[in-house]
């Protein structure tokens, strides 16, 4: 009865015919033989080897929101190379192979969607996205071109246009691109802010500039420097600002400020930049402002946090990364650009064979010449039908509750015996930064010793958390701070339970430390 | 019996609780609700809708390969965005809704699986490839650590020494990476070249180095260009090489010669470099030689064609796209770098929040700092897989066979009436570029009137492909060269036979213009 459900609903029929000779194939022949499409009457056997794939893809699923399951069974890299054979040979395997490989693949794999996996920025799983991405893959194609993925160009154009409304600017009005991750975004932004200054590096290069010197905040991302770097301007042109005091220094010494990174969510502690006071100083001095908001972006979806970001309305551009507080799959993040054009001219090389000039279209929807990269994966689908799927109210409850937990971790530890925060105050953001001090340093009278010891905590309970698999949290040092935890909440299976359990599970794990 | 056998492979015996309530759930209410994972049970509503999708996704797989369907049901884009409502609201849709959007979105997607889909170098559909892909969206993590992607990091460690061995460099020694396509591979290529010749580029900019210069065949891809203008070089460094001479007059006027990309397939025309006698000139004058093998460097896997790229292993560095020759899904390219350490000292920052020195594995997995990329993608597993599936004599049989179409091709149209091709001699890939010649200016004495009809000729046909959605093969101006069909054949379900269907078809929709 199901087989015939589903067979309806396979258009046209073939789903029908399939349906019934997937009963009589589903043997072992069809393994044997491995004739996928596009081998004549493949037909069949592909469907029986996807389905099984997807019942495979769907254990796994169901799995990784199991608390009795693992997040992770960890191996050292040389213990996983041998576990499996992982060799490229010459010769084909059989489709029972690949499945066995499918299957080895997700054992080892780390369960991002898990309720307790907290270790990243971009943690969960959402449905609706994943099936997006599923349709993205099977799609198949290319943004360049509006001949080539006309529904994922006009998704795109949607998109961004109400991203931009949402950021505050008139009618929504400007320009953007889906960009391969926050680094690639926030160096997008660099190289226009460049050239809507000096125009003729595109073709003189910077020997044609004076000497540029970048801004930025003193905790912000380092893709900042990377961007620098590989732009040609150096890390030592970017100044991490405190004042607008480095500014006029700056300009003393006969450097030209071009560019301006405010951080929305710090990366570490989540911190907002006072979007306010800095668009000032840049208006001032006219100085493109920029707003990494990779991390905090998605708080403009809020009612309740917004004000957070502020000000953002002023800058010139935008990182957002949907892939983040959003849930969407990995990759999504968008470069919101508030003046229209400047990315065409920026980087249009006029490739005159893909953006043909009598083409029978309206070009403006051939958004390929914006972009450094020639071809572009699609990664629009799955953020536009997630927001679909729960609508703006959705993405704002999720956010919501992420951050309601986050308040509810730091007010159950900020008072708590064995417990010290990294900085002072409620986070901004879902990072709630801290030390766990085990029984046998909490009282300990030499703070260099005490500090000694402290700093080996947490990388110790880390690896221990692999190695039981139960949860994984991020920890770092910080400056002259040594190791601390850096818990951070963008997972929507995340509950109250799960935060109690992280709590007890660092003390399980670090008492005997 | 189709759902008890499915059942049985799920593991752990979830599937099979599930299979059971999955008949049940089958009705209307599960989409009403809408609770999907991680609602509380919803376990079985998510295997139900994910079904749904996947039952959408495989009729469109099996229609994809069917002659009798549409390539493309074009539609201009006003049209295209009144024929849905693609409109972001602010409360959820259904999952109705959802599914709705679905089969929109693939009802005027363009069919890149489609035999008769020729119009860019990524074409086909391969299903291992896709599975694999699948695969990677249900994973969902990052490439940038071990800790959070231990199998995919072991992958690409794999494939990418696999496919330094295939290059030709010893023991398969050197780095590499996946980077978002061609077009940045080859910017990392530019990138490493500057950083091994000026190392303080990175922390000085570009004002600290001489004014560099870079060589690039003459038809090469516009990415370098690309490449040149962000990093801060400029375009017009970027000089288009036909002999040593050009060196030495950079030398001359006091530029200093960094990089030479030769290129292995050229977009257009599809042809190779020397590259020998280019690494001869390289050698001389101590510049760093990349090779773009972003299309032709795949033919490294044919015994039959690898002699083209002869001269690939003396190369520091090689771009190489399994998303084009090797119909791996988009999207998938490699940077293959011949010294080992180089990318990690250009590109790494240190970051203490995700490169923590006191991990509990060996650290030389955690790859993610010498990528421009913070978070990255999982382009390797659909490559591995594929790889696993077809070994690499399925790989160099699907890449011969392709080229054997464009000689069957080439063969065809050479001396047939109205055919004039746009390059003499066999084409050294598959690109097969011609003009065709209706009837009606076939015998136009007049040489001015009859080149300003031939230009309309191709983009007037190629329109009409689309609108009646048989086929579709991509067209270009080039230099002086007016308006020609630029073929190129690199989808595996394309036969002799769809060959015959392009030229019959450019003959059927052109005969009157």
């Amino acid at each position: 009865a199901w087989c015939q459900a589903a067979a309806q609903k396979l258009s046209g029929g073939i789903g029908s015919k399939l349906c019934g000779m997937l009963g009589k194939e589903r043997g072992w022949g069809w393994r044997r033989r491995g004739n996928l499409l596009p081998a004549t009457d493949g037909d069949t056997k592909t469907m029986t080897f996807l389905q099984e794939v997807v019942d495979i893809l769907l254990a796994y699923i169901v799995e990784s929101f199991d608390r009795e399951t693992k997040v992770i069974d960890f191996h050292y890299p040389n213990e996983l190379l041998q576990m499996n054979n992982w060799e490229l040979q010459d010769e084909p395997a059989t489709l029972d192979d690949i499945l066995i490989s499918c299957r080895a693949t997700l054992k080892y794999a780390i369960k991002t969607a898990h309720p307790r996996y907290f270790n990243q920025l971009s943690t969960g799983l959402d449905m609706v996205g994943l099936a997006a991405d599923w349709l993205t893959s099977t799609a198949n194609t290319n943004m360049f071109t509006y001949e080539v993925a006309p529904v994922f160009v006009l998704l795109e154009y949607v998109t961004l246009k109400k991203m931009r409304e949402i950021i505050g600017w008139p009618d929504g009005r400007g320009d953007g691109i889906f960009s391969p991750g926050g680094a690639i975004s926030n160096m997008y932004a660099m190289l226009l802010a460049r050239f809507k200054m000096f125009p003729e590096v595109k073709e003189k290069g910077m020997s044609s500039v004076p000497r540029l010197v970048a801004f930025t905040s003193e905790h912000s991302h380092f893709s900042i420097k990377k961007g620098a770097a590989a732009l040609g301007i150096g890390t030592e042109s970017v100044i991490c600002i405190k004042a607008d005091q480095s500014i006029l220094v700056a300009l003393v010494q006969g450097f030209v400020p071009f560019f301006v990174s405010a951080t929305a969510g710090t990366t570490v502690y989540g911190a907002f930049d006072p979007l306010i006071a800095i668009s000032d100083i840049c208006k001032k001095y006219n100085i493109w402002m920029h707003v990494d908001g990779a991390w905090g972006g998605s708080l403009l979806m809020s009612r309740r946090h917004r004000w957070k970001l502020d000000g953002v309305e002023r800058a010139n551009s935008v990182t957002w990364n949907p892939h983040k507080m959003m849930s969407v799959p990995l990759q999504c993040s968008a470069l919101l650009v508030r003046e229209e054009g400047l990315m065409q001219n920026c980087n249009q090389m006029h490739a005159c064979y893909l953006f043909q000039q009598d083409k029978h279209y309206d070009l403006s929807y051939d958004t390929g010449d914006k972009a450094l990269q020639c071809g572009r994966h699609v990664d629009i689908f799955k953020l536009w039908l997630m927001w679909r799927a729960k609508g703006t109210i959705g993405f704002e409850a999720q956010i919501d509750k992420c951050l309601e937990l986050s308040e509810y971790l730091y007010n159950k530890i900020k008072d708590r015996e064995g417990y010290e925060m990294v900085f002072d105050g409620k986070p901004q953001h879902t990072n709630v930064c801290f030390w766990y001090l085990p029984p046998g340093i909490r009282y300990m009278e030499d703070k260099e010793e005490r500090k000694k010891h402290l700093h080996k905590v947490a990388p110790v309970i880390k690896a221990r958390m692999m190695e039981y698999g139960t949860t994984m949290v991020s920890y770092q040092p910080q400056g002259d701070k040594v190791n601390f935890f850096r818990m951070v909440i963008s997972n929507p299976a995340a509950t109250f339970e799960d935060i109690d359990f992280l709590i007890e599970e660092i003390e399980r794990l670090g008492q005997d430390l």
